[in-house]
C-alpha cells in the first residue's frame, strides 16, 4: 500500500479558524491609521495565549527546507500555551494540524500552504508539525510560552501521509 | 542657524542595551537545535513587558517610507509596556531613542540604522521616534501591550535634528 498523499489547501483565516490565527495585514482585519497617517496598523491579530502562570516570549527558529515529497510521521503539541510563527525570509511554507484532543488519525490532519506574508498561530493543544520550511534555510519570528512544567507532546502517527507540492 | 545633523550609528545589542533589545538571530544569542536537527532555536530574545494589568499582543505596521533628509521633531513612549517591531520587509530601517525619565533634549537623541534582519524591543518608556521605514512601504510585525489606561505620550522637542544616510 503506498502512503496517501495530504491535499495542500490555501491558507486562509476561515479554513484555519479551527486551529488558531493567520497573521496577517489582511484587508478584512481591523486596521486604522496612527503616527500622523504614516502608518497603518493592523491590530491584535492572534490570541497569544501563555496560560495562567506563563508569560509571552519571542525568539526566532531557522530552519532547514524540507525536501518534497515528504512523508509526515509525527505531530506535536503545546497543552499550556499558544504557539505563533511569523515568515522574515520571504518564503512559503507548509502547515500540518489537527484539532486538539486525543491523539489524532491520518484523517483528521490538514495540509495548508502559508505565503510569505501569512504567520499562524496555533491554539494550545493544536496538534502541528514542526516547522516545514521550503526551498532555503528560513527564519520565522516565533511568539511561545514560557513557563514551569513540560509543554510539548509528541505522538508518531499510526499511518503516514505524503506532503508534495 | 541651520538644523544640526543626527550621528547615526549601526545597531548592536550592546548600544542599544540602555533602550531594549536587538532582536535577531545572532551567533552570540543562546541558540540549540531542536526539531530532530532541523532547526536551531534563537531563545527569548527580548523582554517583552505588558505589565501587571496588560497582555501582550501581535499586530502589523505598514510604515509609508519617511523622505530623507527627515527632521527628528518629536518622540513618544509608552509608560506601561514595552513595543517590539521586527521587519518584515527586507528594508532596512531608522530608529531614534532616547532614556527613559523626562522629556529629553536633543543632545540625548541616538539613532541607528537597523538592517532588514534586526529587529527593536523598547523597553517601557523609552522614548522613540515613531516607525521610520526607509525606500517603500514596509511591514513591519509589532508586539505590545493590550491593556487599560492610556499608554503613549507625545513630545515635541525644543530643537529639531535631522536624519540623513
Amino acid at each position: 500500500m503506498s502512503t496517501p498523499l495530504l491535499r495542500i489547501e490555501a491558507l486562509t483565516a476561515a479554513a484555519f479558524q479551527p486551529f488558531g490565527e493567520v497573521i496577517e495585514a489582511s484587508p478584512t482585519a481591523q486596521h486604522f491609521a496612527i503616527n500622523g497617517g504614516n502608518t497603518l496598523r493592523f491590530h491584535d491579530l492572534a490570541r497569544l495565549d501563555a496560560g495562567p502562570d506563563g508569560r509571552m516570549m519571542v525568539s526566532i527558529f531557522r530552519g532547514q527546507p524540507r525536501q518534497l515529497p515528504f512523508a509526515v510521521s509525527m505531530l506535536e503539541r503545546h497543552p499550556k500555551g499558544s504557539q505563533a510563527f511569523m515568515p522574515l525570509s520571504g518564503q512559503p511554507y507548509l502547515v500540518v494540524v489537527a484539532p486538539p484532543g486525543p491523539p489524532p488519525g491520518v484523517d483528521t490532519l490538514r495540509a495548508f500552504l502559508a505565503s510569505p506574508q501569512q504567520g499562524v498561530n496555533y491554539a494550545a493543544g493544536v496538534w502541528h508539525h514542526p516547522l516545514l520550511a521550503l526551498h532555503q534555510a528560513c527564519d520565522f519570528l516565533v511568539l511561545d510560552r514560557m513557563g514551569s512544567g513540560p509543554n510539548c507532546d509528541e505522538i508518531q502517527l499510526q499511518h503516514k501521509v505524503m506532503l508534495s507540492l
